[in-house]
């Protein structure tokens, strides 16, 4: 067998701010909570038909993982949702004694704050917990070993950056920005091309940890088939959270050179590219792909305050690594003010785009 | 199913002192260490021997959990032996082709250090790692989902301080001591019941949580048979401990009602009683059981510092706890000269005391 670390080891650790004070995940990720949300009904109706329940067999335990947590609450409420559609559907074949013991794997990168998690754990829960420490790009479980994956706001972060946009005598360096919305077409195929591997590193691992007729459940932030990155909302916040970053360079505040080399390993799919890797891949058949009501209505009901700190939340880590802790306040601050003089980006009246994916292992 | 965190809310969490600053755990270790060292050819003989390789059919994952992990580094040296000892078995058997994947869960209190313990895994591990948090004293795992249990330097711990020791009208209030080596019968009785209680609770839930077949190594500082616990080690220090305590309360650096109160919930045990309780359980049958050659040789050899650095990082949250931060630099600087003093408890050449006992779960 590969070491789990061995397999992992090439890609990145980007965890969410810890803690639970006021600009960690624990407390800005309502967002993220509300895909959470908006999904439950459609897992329950999908977990309810697809679910074969004999993959148990002979085994009684159900083995759940949710994989890139972060530090909750949202990875209780997701798994709460998913064991919930499992009972009920035990209760509607009429099987409420065989209900299986449950047993959740709660994953992310070892520098993730699972003393935050695990002092988090909801108290009267009706399941064993466990964390697994580890990048979900890597071999992280036994092999036939887990019956249903969970994933929530997590497909859309990469392994790593891309390494043609760091070097400065590549056509793909992407000078003065830190994502690829108003990049060169160069940096675009960049990203692309590190999404495409990811996904497939992904599928790959998953297809082999996961049991034959185990469920995958993804909630991915991305984009409508069609729609232009410089079109969708995450998108066009990265590139106001650049422009940022880029007058403080002119201020001085932080050397321009940092900036050209700093990108946020991030890329946002549309479901025709997630189709097309499953289809690469070849293990999983998806049961079901639609699109997310839009959790908590357009960005401008949320408020830009309260998404400039999400955007915060998930990002810090990266930028403190970059910049220093010391322009945290003053960045986003900034990004705060563009993003209220610029309620166009919110002129489609949608917020952020997710896509819900069910997919079915098939028999090796 | 009973919540896991329903059966064991009635035991306290005592973790060791978590990071790698000076008083940490990770850093004062090196006697439990010790112990897994002089366990290790015990253990390769006799895993090599008593262990079915057919418990695991028919996954092909051999499921591994540590008690009371702490921190690390020994708990990695632990897993290692015993991985080691599992595939020369395999290899023994000409089986070498059937090695089976490994899952090692670590598992310690809720509120023990698991970043640091996740940092900590070694990077070429041939397993795949999970942190499990909460008390051994109540349920952790499913049912029949564990191959072989191991804890060391654990099981001394009680899940509470007995009830009757803190109440002045009881005849078991144990006032001016924090342990049972210099106390009267009712306080010695009240934690011989709490070991049976906790023991019988331990065996009970592990019955539950190992496969038929499955085996389970401990290793436990104890007394040796027919040794009275006032002249056991670590019952000599702890009463050290609690004279430095009783001595800073009569310098009103400690509130003496304070010294009354408190009490350390460890209780050590021999081998007798641990048969008898295995004995009443009735799920096991021990293998194996035996005195473990004096890790790192007699008390004086190691070095009073070394041994009250020990004791600081094992106890110090507790007393943290009681008395708060401020007293412990003084508490066991006194400590330590009073170790320094009283060369004549190390005086039966011997250190501590540990037992190794080896059980296999026996079938329903």
């Amino acid at each position: 067998m590969a070491a789990a670390e061995e397999t992992s080891k090439s890609s990145e650790a980007f965890p969410m701010k810890g803690g639970d004070g006021p600009n960690s995940y624990f407390k800005n990720s309502i967002y993220q909570r509300g895909a959470v949300d908006v999904a439950k009904q459609i897992l329950n109706n999908e977990i309810a038909e697809k679910l074969d329940v004999e993959i148990l067999l002979p085994s009684n335990t159900f083995s759940l993982a949710d994989l890139g947590c972060s530090v909750g609450p949202n990875t209780f409420s997701a798994v709460d949702n998913i064991l919930e559609a499992v009972r009920l559907k035990y209760q509607c074949q009429g099987l409420d004694s065989q209900i299986p013991e449950f047993q959740v794997f709660f994953n992310d990168h070892t520098l993730n704050d699972f003393n935050m998690l695990f002092k988090s754990l909801p108290p009267n829960r009706q399941y064993y917990a466990a964390g697994v420490p580890g990048s979900f790009h890597g071999r992280i479980f036994p092999n036939n070993s887990i019956h249903l994956f969970h994933s929530s706001s997590t497909n859309h972060w990469l392994s790593r950056v891309p390494k043609e946009l760091v070097n400065k005598n590549c056509p793909a360096w992407n000078k003065g920005e830190i994502h690829y919305s108003n990049s060169t077409d160069e940096v675009v195929k960049a990203y692309e091309a590190q999404y495409a591997e990811d996904m497939e590193c992904f599928l790959h691992t998953r297809s082999q940890e996961i049991v034959s007729g185990g469920l995958m459940v993804l909630i991915i932030p991305g984009r409508p088939n069609g729609t232009p990155h410089s079109k969708t909302l995450p998108n066009m916040m990265l590139q106001l959270l650049g422009t940022s970053l880029m007058e403080m360079a002119r201020k001085g505040v932080v050397v321009e050179d940092k900036v050209d080399s700093f990108n946020i390993p991030a890329y946002y799919m549309s479901p025709q590219e997630l189709e097309a890797a499953v289809e690469r891949n070849g293990c999983f058949n998806i049961e079901k792909i639609e699109n997310l009501p839009s959790p908590l209505g357009d960005g401008a009901a949320i408020g830009t305050r309260v998404l400039a700190y999400h955007m915060r939340a998930a990002s810090e880590g990266l930028i403190k690594q970059q910049f220093g802790e010391e322009i945290l306040d003053e960045l986003f601050d900034l990004f705060c003010k563009k993003l209220e003089q610029k309620p166009s980006i919110f002129e489609s009246g949608k917020g952020i785009y997710f896509l819900v994916v069910l997919m079915k292992r098939m028999p090796n």
